[in-house]
């Protein structure tokens, strides 16, 4: 049976997963701030949608949030117009953003003085992974809470993990985030090398994708590097504000992370070149500027 | 039909390697510097064995050579006792070496005023890869002298692949190497921070190994890892020899590998905890300590 | 004449420089937090002290701040007992805290809506400089207001520059802290393979302080740094502190620090270590480890 | 009393190096590869030249060399034309060539097989240093010769440091450099900065460089870095042969540079901007670029 559902926050991630929620039958009401995508949206999928974050979730049993940072996060939960001000009691509350475990911790002391009950799951997988619905949820919260929200997670994620009390879906996507920029520096600073000693990289990748060197990235993106072509993917700002994240958690954790840290200083040459949007493969496009 | 073959070097490597072609029915003549290890292994596959470089290759038609660096092969080659003094002419010599590619492209001279031909055939796969036979080689030469090769090389592994001239195998291998180095960087920073706040290892790797962040190294080596077991793989010197190759490769092709170079010094602090002979991916234990 | 004065803040730094100020007969009144030290401070220099910044700075015409960050110096700033709240018109105020720019702007927009003028002011030269009120102050604001509050920065900082608008005070020191980090990581890597390889320290440094290899971490932190004596000095917790804040300015104005942020994490290992208290120049004490 | 000297490498230090020998009443005997330069040297100043290292020494007491690297010295060293095949017994040999601790100790045991003895005697101070006759050298050897050698140092090292057996000096000037890399990176990262928020630098340089992020470089260069200025001073490529010395030494001796060996690859980049013969200093303009 359909639940009622509000979806905060349509962008390229958001948009298509509370596409995926209303086409499996729920009610879905959208709230984005700005208007023109929530009425696009509305029209393409026959959902409602609300002039503020309160309005939309008003009769939601589930809410679901997918916007920036933390800050944007706390910008819809918060204040008059603000979800957590019409929060229905009882309501589970799911922030797809990925933001710090911090501020998980922080929801979910507001969600609970609301009655509500409260989720942190980033997602990765991309706008390709929203879009088909094959989206990987790492989640943080109570088995309870999980279990009641995973058959609409099925909507939109193919693959959805419970990662332990809410936050840990936060840090499970903040390692995934470190060992992407461990992998990506590696394999900018292997192509780079290929490419200047006239290698064919299609035999190299043949040659080495499928033992210890090999990685995911290495598989999907060696070619796109290769032609220079990062017009796609994952932006480099929005790593550089997961890396952020991910680099306070550490230093809040007592531990360093000196790669990250430099990687996250060699994105910052990136964006001088103009890469802000440019996906995170980018690092390669620096080494050969 | 069996071929005329030797097989210079017993090492973890080399031992089975060399087995594999003997039992392939080849008939193989192996060398290897301390000599018990190479009655041993004439016992074992029923193989013979020369005292010398020279006299195991005397009527070797393909001979093989896997020791440890540059230095070592040149001391296989060269010579009065070295193979090149009893090579036979039209032979096919093969250096499964990791080393570096001016030594491949020196050997290539050297044994081409033989009138033999040479390939540079570094493999990947580690010693479980060369027990069973089914290691990576990527290979610099001529087409033709791959071809000839090749059914030798499937005695020991599964994917061959030529990577252009001479020289091109090891340059392969370089990027293969570099490309490690970033990825175990990442992972173990990523373990580390995961290990410290709590987070349940099967169940971060089941959530994030499929996606943008997986590697081999995260699929095969995060349960070692987090169980601080590195008493096996590939080992910290082995790994330096062969990124110190790679950064000597990039100073010459004017390029520049920052995070390969940090990483290297990471290894000597592995070292310095005596992890000499640890697998690469205990970069995590030096993070820890 | 006497001016009056208020200043906020006694910690290892504040304590001194207000005593210095009010032995130059100007007229002070303290705050702290921890009143024991405010007490302890009028008693030793005979002045007075407030129970709130309100009530510290209510007759003060030049008002000097010297707290922990960017946090700790709002909390003395806004609210109903802070210092804003009973500002006299026309005071000049003075953050001689290490903080952001951007805290700077603010405050200065703050104190002119009291009809003030501001100076970010903050120092080097560490405890010993505070005591012998021979700081260094870097000063952002206007010429007049700096003019006015000269002679009393005369009370504590030998050298006092003016380096252009507010919040440029705390761009140079910036800058300062920047170049200390790689100065120190320089330096202990060379001291590191000089004790290693048993030079004598004394003579290295006779050798090599005044040429293209001289600091002032060399000359006055080498011996500390061998003896392995690290309980002095600029706090490795500050020092922290003080990265975080020229990576957020780097990252603000587009540009990247790769050994800032490298070193920064390296600073997290000597934390680790129990070193947060340690001097900076500990970065030796972790190669070493 | 004027003593016989011999001159070996007339380079952009040598030349002037042999000149002050000269000019100070020593009677000097000089080589160099390119002969137009001993001819010039030789009726600049009225000394003699030989045709060959061998020609040049034979009647020498004391013999100087200042080639490029290791590979060099041995070339001056040894074969027919080598300064050891004619080496007066009894002769103190120096050599001032930035090289290898190891090359210091073999050399040592070649010219006690010649009956001299050796110094190692890398020198810092450049070009103008050279110029000047104020140069610092860092020596390894006996106390003894030494002793003998100092009166000749005179004349162009205002600083002679002993810093231990042969080798010693090698790896003094290994420090050196390590500590220039650090204090340089971290330098041009603060300069960056400066630039970039618009302070002055000679306000900037005039507050902090007397303080504890003074340096030598920063004194000195500050100027030339802030007007991009580069064409002088010490070149990035005998900046990376120096640490590529230290980083194998470090090895040998299982201590870790990482900042060291970032920089180092740092310094390819400057390489590849067309920097090879700018001043080190121009870490900035790779920041910049
Ligand atoms: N893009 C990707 O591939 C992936 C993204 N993510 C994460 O998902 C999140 C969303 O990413 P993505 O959809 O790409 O981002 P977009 O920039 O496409 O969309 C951001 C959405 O958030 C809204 N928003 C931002 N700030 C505010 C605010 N202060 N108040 C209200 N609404 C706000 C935007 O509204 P408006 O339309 O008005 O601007 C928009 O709907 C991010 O945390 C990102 O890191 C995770 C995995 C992959
Ligand atoms: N120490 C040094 O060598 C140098 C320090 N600095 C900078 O000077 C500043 C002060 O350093 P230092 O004196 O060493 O620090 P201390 O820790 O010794 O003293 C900090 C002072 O700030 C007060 N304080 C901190 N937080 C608050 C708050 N939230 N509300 C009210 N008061 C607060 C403390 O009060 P309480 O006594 O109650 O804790 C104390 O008086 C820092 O910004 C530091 O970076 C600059 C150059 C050198
Ligand atoms: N320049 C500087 O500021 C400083 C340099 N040094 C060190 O001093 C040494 C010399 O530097 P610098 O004078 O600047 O170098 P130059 O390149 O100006 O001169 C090098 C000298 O060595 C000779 N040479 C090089 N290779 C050979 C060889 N294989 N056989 C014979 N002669 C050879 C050259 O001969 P030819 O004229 O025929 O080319 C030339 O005389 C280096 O080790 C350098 O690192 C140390 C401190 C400062």
């Amino acid at each position: 049976m359909g639940k009622q559902c509000a979806f905060i926050g349509l962008g390229v991630m958001g948009y298509p997963m509370a596409g995926h929620l209303q086409n499996a039958g729920h009610s879905v009401s959208v709230f984005n701030r700005t208007t023109a995508k929530a009425e696009k949206w509305s029209k393409e999928f026959s959902g409602n949608y609300g002039k503020t974050p309160a309005e939309a979730v008003k009769n939601a049993d589930f809410v679901m949030v997918c916007v920036g940072n933390d800050e944007d996060v706390r910008s819809v939960f918060y204040g008059d117009d603000g979800l957590l001000s019409k929060l229905k009691p009882g309501a589970v509350v799911i922030d797809h953003t990925t933001a710090s475990a911090e501020l998980a911790r922080e929801l979910e002391l507001a969600v609970k003085e609301k009655e509500g009950s409260f989720l942190d799951a980033p997602v990765s997988g991309g706008q390709a992974g929203a879009e088909n619905g094959v989206l990987t949820a790492m989640v943080g919260g109570s088995d309870k809470t999980f279990a009641a929200a995973d058959e609409l997670f099925q909507c939109y994620a193919k693959t959805r993990q419970l990662m332990g009390p809410v936050g840990s879906g936060q840090l499970a996507k903040m390692v995934n985030q470190i060992c992407i920029a461990g992998v990506l520096q590696g394999l900018s600073e292997g192509l780079q090398l290929a490419r200047k000693v006239g290698l064919d990289p299609d035999k190299l990748i043949a040659a080495i994708s499928k033992g210890a060197a090999g990685s995911w990235q290495m598989e999907n993106r060696y070619k796109t590097m290769w032609d220079n072509h990062y017009e796609h993917g994952f932006a480099v700002d929005w790593m550089r504000k997961d890396l952020k994240i991910a680099l306070a958690e550490a230093d809040r954790q007592g531990v360093s992370l000196p790669a990250t840290a430099l990687i996250d200083q060699f994105y910052a040459d990136v964006q001088k070149m103009g890469g802000n949007r440019w996906d995170t493969s980018s690092l390669l496009a620096r080494l050969e500027k």
